[in-house]
């Protein structure tokens, strides 16, 4: 029988939307439920540690965004060819997980001054910093992140880029990092994700 | 040959501990690189992405503390026993890592006055929620956090729980959370990481 997919994450893309890209990546079907606020109030204490998104698998829960991708790497066979490159996609996710955590700080500040300074650093130094040495990774490695093939590491990075919105970053956030830009747009390219693109519901970020 | 293993981090237990305690616990040999304020100033542009430790094996980079962790988890074949305990394994890793981060925040917090806020917090919220979710778990699998053995993130916990007296609490801490307390003892009582605390330098945090 078929593995029955459920993620669990609110009606945005936000941390979700990495575990649809790989989903729809894998060509399997899979039940979106986005959940309301109203909802959410009720769902909170059944999840492991209060917090989404949740992806069950045959009923049973997965959770914590990074985990459920690597697992679903692994189903999918993009998770590294060894333990060796499995521990440099693993790094190269929390690398980019700490830079969205920089992100949503910015996203977060208490107010209108604080936002617009630690805007100006995330922009000026955080960013160049970050995507300088990622574009050099994508470069060395033959358009992908680790090891010269598509892994989920590269596609964990494409869902996320849209999400720098949130600190009113469009997509020419990567116009400075050719190799990044690249393979975003490729990951975007491939069917299985065009696909998706294409039938997602919208939302703001 | 034998593998070579060499640690950089600075001279504290912090993000490093938990990587001692594996290769520890791996009983193999490793160089504990101390990296100094001074000597740091000039590393800092040689590591991948400005950050200690990291974990040189045989002359490669390993980065990021849980892929490094991981890593050597697999080594160790203390990493699950199928692809649904991988998940469950990274997932409480990831879980403690978001506790340590709300930790971190305490300490770093600018002013006295909002560090004693999120102190409270901490330790009347945050500390009893992610601890006795976590206590559970230990109680439901046998002693250890995921599929009724030994895991690498039963070591990752147990290295940071010293960690906690950086916001002034002691081994006390588990006190309330009998599973937990029993799987720290249990797991500091192996003759391997005893070995490690036995020889270990002293520092403060």
């Amino acid at each position: 029988m078929a593995t029955k997919y459920k993620l669990n994450y609110f009606n945005t893309r936000g941390q979700g939307e990495a575990i649809r890209f790989l989903l729809s990546y894998g060509e399997v079907p899979f039940e979106d439920n986005r959940v309301s606020i109203h909802e959410w109030h009720q769902l909170k204490r059944a999840t492991p540690f209060g917090k989404l998104p949740t992806l069950e698998v045959n009923n049973e829960v997965g959770y914590q965004t990074l985990a459920v991708c690597r697992y679903l790497g692994r189903q999918f066979k993009i998770a590294g060819n060894d333990a060796w490159e499995e521990a440099q996609i693993d790094a190269v996710a929390d690398t980019i997980k700490d830079l969205n955590t920089e992100t949503l700080d910015v996203y977060l500040a208490p107010d209108c001054e604080s936002k617009e300074k630690l805007r100006e650093k995330l922009v000026n130094e955080t960013f160049p910093f970050y995507f300088s040495k990622l574009d050099k990774m994508v470069l060395d490695n033959g358009g992908f992140f680790v090891g010269g093939q598509l892994s989920w590491v590269d596609i964990f990075f494409t869902s996320g880029v849209e999400g720098y919105n949130v600190v009113g970053m469009d997509e020419d956030l990567l116009k400075n990092y050719p190799n990044l830009s690249d393979l975003n747009k490729n990951i975007r390219s491939l069917p299985a994700i065009q696909s998706w693109l294409k039938k997602r519901p919208f939302s703001a970020f």
